[in-house]
């Protein structure tokens, strides 16, 4: 009686429930991959818990081969972790609730806008039904797309299943295969290569851009936000696809012997794939340090807010640009398409990329000492948690016993969020004090 | 006379003169070390160009061996490079037209502005005098000191040379030695120990903290600089030394297998030793991955703003750091010591850590398309280069005829200033509109 008065007096901050809603459906996925109806291979508690964490903040490391490993059950657990996680456990629980008919609260209102990262209240529960709505669509319309190749190659029931797998995992920036090798085989599919990045692009650019893509027609209308997402993304992607299609050309191990078609679609499927997504058609084993180093870079960046993205975002790495740009012209404000960036949201901004920098860094350090694995495969492993994307040079199942739980803490943090774990951790009042301006020089 | 009036039109810019200078002295230096009176050995053109650019940016990554490879003439040379690289090029200049009795003009005192980092012009003249007898006195009084342990072991002017030679090397953080592993053979020796780190530490501070500290004796008087150099200065040291020995005291090729008093006096230099200075009385070739990543952090930091070091700045990261803090707070302003630090400076740290990255990283990429070594190995170097510092896990004389270029750019970048450079190429005039706010989401 007095705990429950107490845990009213000081109720969970909405990071701290979204951190342990995480917490609980991890532990209870674990659970259920351990039952022997989900598995046919022993299955140590530890890597049950490493692909439970990596289902529900959508990664994709593995350290089992999900195709094999797994029963149909396990597998369909993993695909519901993995919708849970990328839809968010906040949407389905609102979502719940209006079924059931009752009125949001306010309290569960602050609570979306903190996981959508919304900033204004209205039309949240609006948005939520929407991006329901919108998910369910585009998963099962690409299901039935992707039957076209798998119902023939497998039968109806299992080729069904298959493409519901791929389908929910895409969508949701997953990146768990039901193939030993992702997707390597189907390299240069137009129909695999299409619908699967157009399934984690739509889910990656953040559910308020589709949200205004499908409201409103007109360009002028859109938010600053969605501008900058589209146009960001696209340049990105042009980018990053040139980009392996020139450094991968001379490589025979990935795309240096295969006629141009099949160079171009796997260029274009590379190019995408990092910002989140996860999913691979080539080997990342086989890649030039050089790509490798691009690739780090794309994860880190990551795709849109309030989406089954992870990694700093699209958004913050313009700002930041913009921002820089802006000082050295000598201009005191940030602007983009006739409008401002304020001040506070370029410092928001920074606060991200440093966190996150920081966390990365010292995952990584704690890395070097722990595993003895090559650096260049432990950095990549590390931005690829960070990020939730799961591309790595095949070292997940290598790992320690200690550099496990170390990358899983980074999927966590990735998917929770770095900044919403560090105000959770660093909230307090403003002082009413003012200081005198003091001389420092930098740089 | 026509060209002439345009060049009057168009008055170089400060940094513009800043570069130019440093190229001169470098193509001078080069040619003066390829004549045969210079060296011992043939030399390329290309090694010698990077020597020059080695000393004049005071970093101290070798191609060849400066003990061996260079005779006393050639190794005089250098440590005149290194004279003129650290106190910079433009304090020489102003001081032979003081010593000339000219008397200063107000574009000459921009200039030495930008160089020297100040603020305001009030005393400038007067800090650039007083920091030249500064520095020629610590030079002096440090070759008396080395000479006690160097005029025993080398007779009285080859002695006095190499101690000479240290205590320039040192004060001018070059990190240059005559000996072919550093100052290894006195990792033990507490006066070599004692007297370079002395000298590198208190060239790299900063001349405006030594003018203070020389001037004001009281704590409260001290400028916000001041007082965040020296206890940022302090508590980095002491963390660098502490994280040495716990990551290196099991390591048999470092020193593991040392006497305890040994093992301290290594941790002790390789502590301070990566925020510029560059000697090393250990081989970083034998060193763990975990320690290189510490050192790389290290190297990135750098010391102090108007000092014979670079790197991004210790009062940098501490803004950076102060500005996250204070934002996961909930405060608008950002304050130490009871002094605000204005948002100006906060975007100005902003961007020359997002700019000093984004060159490192382009050249790590570059080095990865264009160098067959480690991804460790050639990242470290990228660093040690681009902070100035010289510290090498050994690939340096390794990097291939493009290699070295790149590495020649970061050290010239590194020494001459990213945001120096930055604001070379993209100074434009502030425009007069005010747009509204645009609507954003980040992270
Ligand atoms: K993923
Ligand atoms: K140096």
């Amino acid at each position: 009686m007095n705990l429950r008065l107490k845990l009213r007096d000081k109720p969970l901050s909405p990071p701290q429930i979204l951190a342990f809603g995480f917490i609980t459906i991890i532990t209870l996925g674990t659970v259920l991959l351990m039952l022997p109806i989900s598995r046919t291979v022993p299955l140590s508690w530890l890597d049950a818990f490493f692909t439970a964490t990596s289902a529900v903040t959508v990664t994709g490391l593995i350290v089992v081969d999900t195709g094999t490993a797994f029963t149909t059950f396990g597998q369909t657990i993993l695909m519901i972790l993995i919708q849970i996680g990328g839809l968010g456990f906040l949407t389905f629980a609102v979502m719940s609730i209006l079924f059931l008919g009752k009125k949001i609260r306010l309290k569960e209102r602050i609570l979306m806008q903190e996981a959508l990262n919304q900033n204004s209240m209205g039309g949240i529960v609006r948005l939520i039904r929407s991006l329901f709505y919108f998910a369910i669509s585009m998963e099962l319309i690409a299901t039935a797309l992707l039957s076209i190749r798998w119902i023939p190659e497998y039968g109806i029931s299992k080729g069904l299943f298959i493409s519901l797998f791929h389908a929910v995992s895409s969508f949701n920036n997953a990146g768990f295969s039901l193939f030993n090798d992702s997707l390597s085989q189907y390299a240069a599919d137009p129909l695999i290569n299409i619908v699967i990045t157009l399934l984690f692009v739509s889910g990656g650019i953040g559910f308020t851009v589709i949200y205004e893509l499908m409201h409103k027609k007109k360009w002028r209308t859109w938010t600053l936000h969605t501008k900058i997402m589209l146009i960001g993304t696209f340049l990105i992607n042009i980018f990053a696809i040139l980009s392996f299609f020139i450094l991968e050309m001379n490589n025979p191990h990935t795309i240096g012997a295969m006629p141009l078609n099949e160079q171009l679609w796997g260029s274009f499927f590379q190019g995408l794939t990092p910002r989140t997504a996860g999913f691979n058609s080539l080997d990342y084993g086989d890649m030039n340090n050089s790509t490798l180093m691009l690739t780090i870079f794309l994860m880190f960046i990551g795709a849109g807010s309030a989406s089954t993205a992870s990694g700093i975002k699209v958004t913050t790495l313009i700002i930041i640009i913009l921002a820089v740009f802006a000082y050295l012209r000598g201009r005191n404000q940030v602007f983009a398409f006739r409008q401002r960036i304020e001040t506070e949201v370029v410092i928001r901004s920074l606060s991200i990329i440093v966190i996150s920098f920081f966390i990365v860094f010292v995952a990584i350090f704690m890395l070097s000492v722990t595993e003895d694995l090559p650096m260049m495969a432990v950095v990549f492993e590390a931005f690829s948690a960070f990020g939730t994307v799961g591309l790595s040079v095949g070292i997940t199942d290598q790992l320690s016993s200690i550099g496990k739980p170390i990358i899983m803490f980074l999927m966590f943090i990735g998917r929770v969020g770095p900044l919403t774990i560090a105000f959770s951790l660093a909230r307090s009042k403003p002082p009413h004090i003012s200081y005198p301006k003091g001389e420092i020089f930098t740089g």
